[in-house]
């Protein structure tokens, strides 16, 4: 991305091994992410950067120290680096791994790309993917195992009411984890027809409509007066993370993942909610063995998330679909 | 509190049954808290407002439903009123109880209150207390469960380094319920000498007298750089918050139990932190019966956190003391 709005697909040099713990991927399919809107949009900087976060393919060549992934493993990696062995790794959170490093700094809307600590950071698939599960293991990297991870940070389970606020991708994603962990009812806070239907096909139960303060009280009349047990927020502006927390009953979950630069949370109101909340760049590394399981023994079909494929060279129409709305999620393949 | 710093003891009318959930206590001890320095200091809204929160005392009268509690009883009760059978309570938060009221709009700096859901807001010691366990026990009314719950919030446990931030009254009975609750290491951030050998006293292993950022790098380097698993904010001002979140390691536990009105929290500091959060106005009730049985066996005494003790007509020379810091916690006898 050169500029806002200026994306270009040029030729740059192959990727190298540099550290014995890296590992050089071939990318057989990426995407774009709403996250790579911002930069698109000017709401955070860009100058001749190198996107994209999300990524699956083979392993070209490995580092002398690279152990659990060797050449010609068919891989799905994390969007964060991380080393899966340290004390913040070992407790679940390898998005805060001390060696933690963004893959988008890195940019795997690309052919190669070369993936540090690749023992800790991928994971390998029983085999080379059927076609028709590219987009779901392509979806595990990121947008999956973000709205997992969200569904798990409002302990979404048996015998709860979650609530999503937010319909985009990962909305979507945590709708199919909150069905799948169990949940007994899920709202799906969600003005879009397309995607109320999408909401539907992957588990909600429940459609409000309404934002803000309308929101909140049309989840509460939903749930006796009390609030939804479990609410993932997966917009990021301070009206919907506000109506996050309102949302949430008293002693409630509130997964986040991902606000933006100009939220600021009242103490008092977060303080008066009496809520747990857990947010972040989600440790997708914790979920991925898992995730790619369910995915390969077709139980959950993140894939469908995806509503427009291009080829890597078309990235620039691929990004102007999603900032134009015109689409979801765009799949880039090579 | 007639206005912020005019402090006056007064006759007013015995409190009556109004409803038939109600019981009528005589007020044996009763206490000045941290937060009524709020309206003191003119930080809160006071008109000719009653006073008090915190309470044990004799059950005097009792409506016509009331069952767990009887005539003659010795109570405890906390500083929120909760039926304690609603949803929310049997989830263990009876703070946010569908029938919660704060007992501060009642007054327990009196000699007799009037307590709405008494069989889900009292309970009964096993007998009339000796003289040296009413610190103690009337300790447990508020500040000692709300320290209680901020450590357990922050999920202080066995193998946890627990960092407590601020060493008032709350933060000090933090330290007591970290040490409690099995924490290998508890890190006091304290500068005052006096604060710094209670602290010690309750279990504080490590002092830090650093605040803000510099108290931040000093909690890293005890910590292997990682951070405090859990921590308890016991202050409540937008720096020592701060403070308490920059403490916290990647995906452990921040416990905070007040917020002043002007804390605004950056989202995206809260979110690239990766951390649990829990907090509000703790639900002392879930805990009482367990503290009111360590107070009896004399497993703990939180009480030595009173450092004075004036009869209630002296309640104005109280707030003062703790206004000019030189009282920590003033107990009122009646």
């Amino acid at each position: 991305m050169y500029a806002p709005g200026d994306v270009r697909v040029e030729d740059r040099e192959d990727p190298k091994i540099f550290e014995p713990t890296d590992a050089i991927i071939r990318i057989t399919a990426t995407c774009i992410c709403g996250s790579d809107l911002w930069p698109y949009r000017g709401v955070e900087p860009v100058d001749h950067n190198p996107m994209g976060h999300e990524y699956i393919g083979i392993v070209e060549e490995t580092g002398d120290d690279v152990k659990n992934v060797k050449i010609g493993d068919f891989v799905v990696g994390s969007f964060v680096i991380s080393d899966n062995t340290c004390e913040i790794c070992q407790a679940g959170f390898q998005s805060k791994c001390v060696h933690a490093e963004f893959v988008a700094q890195i940019g795997t809307q690309a052919e190669r790309a070369r993936i540090p600590h690749a023992d800790g950071t991928l994971v390998t698939t029983p085999g080379e993917p059927p076609a028709d599960l590219v987009p779901s293991l392509l979806a595990a990297s990121d947008v999956l195992g973000t709205g997992w991870f969200a569904a798990d940070a409002a302990q979404a389970g048996p015998g709860k009411t979650v609530a999503v606020v937010g319909d985009g991708a990962v909305g979507l994603m945590a709708i199919l984890a909150a069905k799948q962990l169990g949940a007994e009812r899920v709202i799906a806070m969600s003005r879009h027809a397309e995607r109320q239907k999408l909401a539907r096909y992957y588990g909600a139960t429940d459609i409000v409509e309404e934002r803000g303060e309308d929101g909140v009280a049309k989840v509460k009349e939903l749930t006796g007066g009390l609030g939804a047990h479990s609410v993932v927020e997966a917009v990021g502006t301070q009206e919907s993370f506000m109506q996050a927390v309102g949302t949430t009953r008293g002693g409630g979950h509130l997964g986040y993942v991902g606000v933006n630069y100009d939220v600021k949370i009242p103490g008092i109101e977060l303080f008066f909610a009496g809520i747990h909340t857990l947010g972040g760049p989600a440790p997708v590394r914790r979920y991925l063995p898992d995730l790619i399981q369910l995915i390969w023994d077709r139980k959950i079909d993140p894939g469908k998330v995806f509503d427009l494929t291009l080829p890597l060279e078309q990235a620039a129409a691929g990004y102007r679909a999603m900032d134009e709305r015109r689409a979801t999620k765009v799949l880039l393949t090579l």
